[in-house]
């Protein structure tokens, strides 16, 4: 399988995060965000929404979207499971993923939007929202660390998708200048277990 | 099983019309928005987070995230299937709720948020965002209308998890003042098609 991916964005690392923990090789094809490459004819005939990352299955069909990518790639590679064996694991991993996309994923990728040059002259950035989606970050950090208090990982009782969410949208946000504040152990501890893990430089 | 919702809002509504799809009859309890009763002592024993949906099952225990709760759902009262059958179709589902939930639903909710007197006093608005997330969700308005040539439905040729999230959240739309446009007659074909299901109203 293939996997349109650019390095530095948490979306696709997200994935590429996720297929190394199933021990997956996937073929890698980088597009450059930087150079416009997404914008570009080729990819967009990839994907008409000039987003990575995409899946290209065997078959040749195209799946966009990371947590679909993610769901898919369990579904097609159950061990080791990441999403959860019973049905109420299921839906604690579930209720965690969507937690961390929508409270702390989303915040930390519109203060980027909004704040970073990076984005300058790409799209109307609203730098007054970059603060309050910054705040809203923080708060969610925060409160992942008193969550993780006397928790190895976020949910489950393992390692499961929702670190693999919560790792990659945590080491983002270094992009937006937020990291663990030294009083926050556990957040800080259970970043050190899984940055550990062989996957978290996939 | 006991559904915390508020009638108005339009993620605990996502959940009442997937419930109402499966033919279930959850014990709905009202929580307030605007008295503030989500931000009350009661209700935060509830979910220390002060939101609505929260779904009690019938051990006691508590889900939060209202796709995590259809999910659930779609678990325990698999028929009839909202959420795909084959790997395949699972899969187009997942894409297209993930790409509703974060390139409509977010912005519309963050429209209403930023630029609406409901939220005014409450949190910290920035009208000029509201601006530029209420441009995203024309452009994704227009771009739902082009994909609904032909196709009676979002994905998988039937009525699925993904129309209840893309019904819902156009509907909600009104609220920040788009309604589907005189020539989007496809968008406005489906709309009547979805608002015409019994579950439209629950």
């Amino acid at each position: 399988m293939k996997l349109y991916s650019n390095r530095y964005a948490p979306s696709p690392r997200r994935v590429r995060m996720f297929a190394a923990e199933k021990g997956l090789s996937l073929d890698i094809v980088e597009v450059d965000i930087r150079a416009n490459e997404t914008q570009g004819h080729d990819f967009l005939a990839v994907n008409p929404r000039g987003e990575v990352p995409v899946l290209e299955l065997d078959d040749g069909s195209l799946l966009t979207e990371s947590l679909a990518i993610c769901r898919h790639l369990e579904c097609l590679y159950p061990e080791p499971n990441l999403w959860g064996i019973t049905q109420l694991e299921q839906a604690e991993i579930n209720s965690m993923v969507d937690r961390l996309m929508f409270r702390l994923y989303i915040p930390v990728a519109q203060a980027f939007r909004h704040g970073h040059s990076f984005w300058a002259g790409r799209v109307e950035q609203v730098p007054a929202y970059a603060q309050v989606a910054t705040q809203s970050a923080i708060k969610e950090l925060h409160s992942l660390d008193s969550m993780l208090d006397g928790r190895p990982y976020l949910c489950a009782e393992r390692f499961t998708a929702a670190d693999i969410v919560g790792f990659t949208t945590t080491d983002f946000a270094k992009a937006i200048g937020l990291r663990p504040e030294p009083h926050q152990v556990n957040l800080r501890r259970w970043l050190d277990i899984i940055s550990a893990r062989p996957s978290a430089t996939a």
